[in-house]
């Protein structure tokens, strides 16, 4: 589809005998193959009558879905050959790996990428043995799956997914089965409504498959139990047009579902060519198929006097026990057997031409389309490096930015140099302009197909910011973009980030299993920026406050995850220039939206996030040479400020005491190196934060995660954390950080309880800075504002 | 609505102008007070002109939802008092908290709650000055409003609370305000489904109403920019009647929207009466309204030249600088003049007689339902107590049991006897059976509503089991449940309980709150019954494998979350009878599904499970009055599992070490006693673990979680945990364990390692240890299952 009507180039008219027998038998080898991997562990034609030796000890998978996931995979592979389609598959029940290991291995992309798996019967032995073995593959489509962007495990994220690989793509065809189970999650029913955001022109198509089998594990599903006139009104209302196919007789449903892709494909070439031809601006709508299947067709019709096939009692091993019951195991081999295999595969288990006769060839194979290896296709993101942007700084904290905003005037310039190629997109739940992105749309508008009204502003049919209220659906369109080779930044607010806490650990988990796999090519990280933070949630309050991304994030695994802190503008430029460049990462950015002050100059703030964690020397009051008294450490925007004007205050008021101030910008750092990757060796850690003086430690989350993070270290002991506790409201971002017990005034007296000795003087500071809280607190609750010259503040260091 | 013809009684048809004048009324001062509640800290009437000291110093809150909301309270308030309707409103859109505060200050309710703010132009300057003022209320319909059961802050979940509120209330009319940015999201989406679950004869009656403004934060909203055919198409294929209002002249808005609920109730009264009385079973149609209005509706219309009224500019304060600026001061108050507050107000700030005269009495005030403070219709569940189906333990580890299986009887008696009064509901992603909780089906059915077919099982219209592939559907349904007054079990699939990560932040916080409102009378706990978890998860392998929840939760307010991880079915059942009796709390249990030793009668379950933590001093083999020389920690059943092994390995091989068998079930028992109500205090944890002794804890999820917990305890730096470090796959149970190195060789291995001097004997018991883990590791990938006399084991204590 790089030209307008490539969807409906190539052989049309409906499939003749000849080809419907063709299709016929690749779909019945599929099922071959997907009952093999379940159940036989040698013998794999088979050759011979079963043996319980030939069966697997465990019989592990699901086969209720795998017939229809083969038929559809037999049907694309029909269309991609006839109209040299460019398309790969996103197959949301993807539990039933079954299938797509069995069409990656019939159309060769197996084998090219696993070559002991060779396209024969000792291959075909390794394929079977191999599926949901000790040391063998996953029983999901998972990374190991050639072709695959997607595992099904989860269930809700395929259609996401899907339109997210298309975006960009104008050539690319993406089909996309979805399960009658999963289409009951949430994620999934809003995800319809992205065709309010794929632009004929500049993006490629869907083509949703809704594979209605009637059953979940346990039950029926609500989609296949309403009248087809109301499915159909609801998939009309969601904006699409349906196509339905239904049947259990085999070649009936064949010749159905050919017309049906056909019929879909034309349409879809139409699209394209109405939009990219002839200009048209209303918004198309896109077909859909419903496929309605028995589940586990083809499989057995009854155990042990219960329906099976057609039921849910086919979802996962329909007939068990096979190992131990000879009748079982006959019924196994009559099963197996009902596919005849000798018509399939010839003596040496390669399959025969007729089964391959709709498999198209090379990169067009779905298992090895470029685009399901992301990793192939990407390009370096042209960035301007943040010199451009930066803000001046010639003495730290006597000028404030908005670090957001100034990131903003980076990624403009991102977006404006990926014009040509299209390659990145920011996405977000209706807070772009909150978060202070906006100079975004100097460079591009705000994707928008629907309806637009005068007054509008910044939307544009080929826009790359994407916004719409779903931090699932921003979340899958990202997923889906970047595992196809592209670059992506999502901003959230912070708190409701844990709206996709499940879909980032699976995306963790795809990307750890898929850096293990040398063929999988690296691809661009997923790169976070949290803002409108805890700390500064004036119109909203206690519910919009939760820093615990983080702490989710930190539990997955550690080649993975990277979790920054920049305190100013300057860092936070550093840090995406940084995480922009990064592959096969999750990159947390936490930082403000509010006037920060600047704390370090471009070059300086390189450094500091080079390093990831140091001293601010200059903002300290240490001797060379000398241990500190005390070590006041922060990580965060809000956490810094406090912790500068702690110090502020205690160099003021007790000039004596060496404090050092240290600030964490790599939240990692802190762990022991064999934990993280950017783990410091002991001796770094306890050259900053020494091995016994006191440290008060300001974050900006949760404080026991520090102590998480920290507990091997020597000082461990003299750690204390102070950060957010769950005490909020709407109130002044100054009242919350008292509140929390995160102020500048609370820390001071922090230090003084820990720093022995200090004497008459500090006894004093140490009243003087309770009284002072005592006088903010009766002070906003009377006035509904801060006393400024508590919280106000400028550095004098 | 405890007849069946309830929602059509009363005064019928349309309003007159009589009628319609003092809606309008109503509807203005609600819109005053809103807008009030935004911008005055003095002056409320206002008496005087404006001056800028009468003017908040901090502008925050939500106007732009809130003239809808008004208009909503207005009518529902006009149906309620005709037809005497039993209703509660859910305002999905509860960021225009003003909204909300305004209608319950009107009916008389708030002042009941908060007897300071009274009716009167005293109580009105405080309802002003108190709105997202520090140390007043929050600026999102909150636990603080009364008549609420819903926080909008987060969006998505209105309809889901809605629906949980009108299962098993017969009589309840169930409003539901849905925002256009709300409907936009993938929890929203999926809960219009809530229609196929919803029993016309036992349950209440939702009635939805989209409201559609335009707009969200900074763009449009999707179902307000589709073509109205479009949407009416969607919400008739999810299986609704539309009844459309749109406009923006009030009185014709006022009429047309007193028509439109009145035809909805009548179509419910209908419903009611066709499946009550006249025992029809199809699935209704439900009524819902799409109220098309603008956003921030009587609003400034220009500001600065730029249009606010109708469009997103007016979502949260339209008109800034009002205290700086003259005329912006002007504009405001010729904004609030414009309600005419002297035709609403008397001189003493009360509502004048007609602005009242749509407000109902009492109970049916939506300020003062008793369903939404769910704990004054509370009833306590009849509890079985758990001798009934408790295990015989004639000695430890000799039998086993599928504990959550045995926990199935006992809910299944809870089932059988809630049935008269039906409070009591068990909610499930697809997977009761799958948890071995099947025997709740021979107490009831599971809810559905739409087709059946021959085959189905289980199935019941009146079924008081809830299962729907969406995790955010369970979880709405039972807060909904809960927050009006009943009790509920949600059981899931471990890993993906973090789908609900986010909705169970805001039911804390929503707890943590109520707990502080001495008129919030206490609710059922929130019970999240966690089992298909880490380590049993051989069919689906990595993607299905994520302890993490517990952290997720542990990080919430101490004062309401709670964790156990009972090791057995005595103490499951010990556990569950605990927390279904319990109030206010989150509870997550953590518990496996596979059979699983016993090793505790119910009396000793009883005790362990009282203190939450304690010796087993028949499995260590410490002598009394002497320390031990090391201490086997375990939490969760395949850690205890492993820990007893270990435990047995060591009393046979080195008979002379003295080892001390530590269970935990209550994992906050290990906090500090400041830090979580049931935290030791340090002399009985140092008692239980020692002060100096190795500590191998062996945990059920991420390691650091415990030292995370424990980091303050004296023996903090003896303690070495094993868990779950995200290293899995589809292998066996016992691989798992091995894996992870949570397995029983690998923990007498990490003993060996920490006790000095055991000498030779343990020299080679290491290595032994060693080799057969290696021997281990080549069987299993060559056999696919694992070496029995390696993986099983009886205990032999």
């Amino acid at each position: 589809m790089t030209e307008p009507t490539a969807a409906a180039a190539g052989r049309a008219g409906a499939p003749d005998e000849n080809e419907l027998a063709a299709l016929d038998a690749h779909w019945r080898a599929a099922n071959y193959l997907a009952a093999g991997q379940i159940y036989l562990m040698d013998n794999p034609l088979p050759a011979e009558s079963l043996r319980p030796e030939h069966i697997k000890p465990r019989l592990l998978g699901h086969w209720g879905t795998d017939p229809g996931l083969n038929l559809v995979y037999t049907h694309l592979n029909r269309v991609i050959r006839n109209r040299d389609l460019d398309a790969i598959c996103v197959w949301g029940p993807g539990h039933g790996g079954p299938a797509v290991l069995a069409g990656s291995w019939l159309d060769g992309s197996y084998t090219e990428v696993y070559p002991d798996v060779t396209r024969d019967a000792r291959g075909m032995a390794r394929l079977f043995r191999q599926f949901s073995f000790p040391g063998g593959v996953p029983s999901h489509v998972a990374p190991e799956t050639p072709g695959s962007i997607h595992e099904g495990g989860e269930l809700g994220y395929s259609l996401a997914h899907a339109y997210g690989a298309a975006l960009d793509n104008p050539g690319l065809l993406v089909a996309c089965v979805i399960g009658d189970g999963e289409a009951e999650t949430g994620p999934l029913a809003g995800s319809w409504h992205a065709d309010k955001f794929l632009d004929p022109v500049h993006d490629g198509a869907v083509l949703p498959i809704l594979h209605l089998n009637g059953y979940k594990i346990a039950n029926p599903t609500v989609l296949a139990r309403i009248p087809e006139s109301e499915l159909d009104e609801l998939l009309r209302g969601y904006g699409y047009e349906p196509v339905h196919v239904s049947g259990d007789e085999p070649l009936a449903v064949h010749r159905a579902l050919a017309r049906a892709m056909d019929d879909a494909l034309d349409r879809i070439a139409a699209i394209h060519r109405r939009a990219r031809a002839e200009g048209a601006t209303d918004r198309p709508r896109w077909p859909v198929i419903v496929l309605r299947t028995p589940k586990g067709w083809t499989g057995p019709h009854e155990v042990g006097g219960l329906a099976v096939e057609g039921t849910w009692r086919s979802h996962q091993v329909p007939l068990t026990g096979v190992r131990e019951d000879p009748e079982r195991l006959r019924q196994l081999e009559e099963w197996l057997r009902s596919y005849r295999p000798e018509e399939l595969f010839d003596d040496e288990g390669r399959p025969r031409p007729q089964v391959l006769a709709c498999v198209p060839e090379g990169d067009r194979r779905l298992g090895s389309n470029p685009h399901a290896n992301g990793g192939r296709l990407l390009r370096d993101l042209p960035l301007p490096g943040p010199e451009d942007f930066a803000v001046p700084v010639d003495a730290p904290g006597t000028t404030s930015h908005e670090p957001t905003a100034v990131l903003g005037g980076m990624l403009s310039r991102v977006m404006t140099d990926t014009a040509p190629v299209r390659n990145f997109r920011v996405v977000g739940p209706d807070e772009t302009a909150s978060n202070r992105l906006q100079s975004l749309y100097e460079a591009t508008g705000k994707t928008w197909e629907a309806e637009e009204l005068p007054g509008d502003e910044h939307l544009a049919r080929d826009g790359r910011v994407m916004e719409v209220l779903s931090e699932h659906l921003c979340q899958g369109w990202l997923e889906g973009y970047l595992l196809t080779g592209r670059h992506g930044l999502f901003s959230s607010y912070e708190a409701f980030v844990h709206i996709v806490d499940s879909m980032v650990n699976q995306h963790i988990k795809w990307l750890r299993s898929s850096r293990a796999l040398p063929w999988r090519m690296p691809i661009a990280s997923l790169n976070y920026l949290l803002t409108s933070h805890v700390w500064r949630q004036d119109h909203n309050g206690f519910s919009h406050q939760d820093p615990g991304f983080v702490d989710h994030v930190l539990n997955k695994s550690p080649e993975v995850v990277r979790v920054y802190l920049p305190p100013d503008a300057n860092t936070l430029l550093s840090v995406a220039d940084h995480v922009l460049r990064s592959r096969d990462y999750v990159n947390v950015v936490v930082a403000g939206k509010q006037p920060t002050f600047d704390w370090l100059g471009l070059e300086q703030a390189r450094e500091h996030c080079a390093r990831g964690a140091g001293t601010w020397d200059w903002a300290g009051t240490e001797s060379r040479g000398r241990e500190p008294d005390v070590v006041l450490a922060c990580a965060g925007d809000v956490p810094t400020q406090e912790v500068m004007a702690a110090a502020d205050l205690l160099r003021r008021h007790l000039p004596d005491l060496a404090v050092r101030v240290v600030n964490v910008v790599d939240l990692t750092r802190l762990m022991p190196r064999e934990e993280h990757p950017h783990g410091m060796p002991d001796a770094e850690f306890d050259g900053l934060f020494t091995r016994d003086r006191p440290v008060v430690f300001a974050y900006h989350g949760y404080p026991w995660l520090i102590h998480r993070l920290c507990y091997r270290r020597a000082g461990h002991g003299n750690l204390h954390v102070r950060g957010y506790k769950e005490s909020g409201t709407t109130t002044t971002p100054f009242d919350m950080v008292v509140r929390n017990d995160l102020d500048r005034y609370r820390l001071v007296m922090d230090v003084i309880d820990r720093v022995p000795g200090l004497g008459v003087r500090a006894v004093s500071l140490r009243q003087a800075m309770a009284d002072v809280r005592t006088r903010h607190h009766r002070w906003i609750r009377e006035h509904g504002e801060d006393l400024p010259e508590v919280s106000g503040w400028s550095w004098s260091g």
